[in-house]
């Protein structure tokens, strides 16, 4: 029997990049990378898991910060190589950094500025 | 001087992945990846320039269609390895399959379903 997960064209690391985007707002939240037991996982349990690709195992969106990200919709793009998650982001706090999203880094003038305020400090989030 | 484009960090083919985000509607079109020179371009030009990995050259994204995406607003993420572009999707279709966006395939009981209307016959794009 096909599986939905052949169908991706994973990365000859076995990823594939997966975009959150916050249901309601629109905003784009992060991007981050998930393999397939990340992705089946994510289904499986209603929420977002992607691999850190740093730590080099599976990282629960939310395991220690408690911002998970409840899944509401899951697309592929036309070449099968690009995740579109629809979450709902818990705390409303995406980033590590305590803001809201991880694109917070604007280009004006041929230099990046902070275009988002921290919403709670880091300190406070990874006790 | 230091250079807003030293600040990437960049993948060990040189390239980033490039988010492009349709500015009112918010709906993500597309997710290509960029060179330095297709960002730089990006920037000066005023309009989406990626990195084509297939064919290993610089594509002005709407170069056939005229399918342009006019830049808006360019961010960074907080790990400096993720772009978003805000852009206006010139003809509405931002995909080569004629579609508005690339994210077209819902997963829907373990399958992928097309959630997106055909809105030009990529035959009368790409003549």
């Amino acid at each position: 029997m096909s599986n939905w997960l052949d169908d991706i064209k994973w990365t000859d690391d076995g990823l594939v990049p997966a975009i959150a985007q916050e249901t309601g707002s629109g905003k784009v939240l992060m991007m981050a990378w998930m393999n397939r037991e990340a992705l089946a996982l994510t289904v499986k349990e209603g929420r977002a898991i992607y691999w850190s690709r740093s730590r080099n195992k599976l990282w629960r969106k939310g395991e220690e910060s408690g911002h998970v990200q409840t899944l509401k919709d899951i697309r592929l793009d036309c070449d099968n190589d690009v995740i579109l998650l629809e979450v709902e982001q818990l705390g409303g706090i995406a980033c590590h950094t305590g803001r809201h999203n991880c694109f917070y880094k604007q280009l004006k003038d041929e230099s990046w500025y902070e275009a988002e305020a921290v919403i709670k400090n880091p300190d406070d989030i990874y006790k």
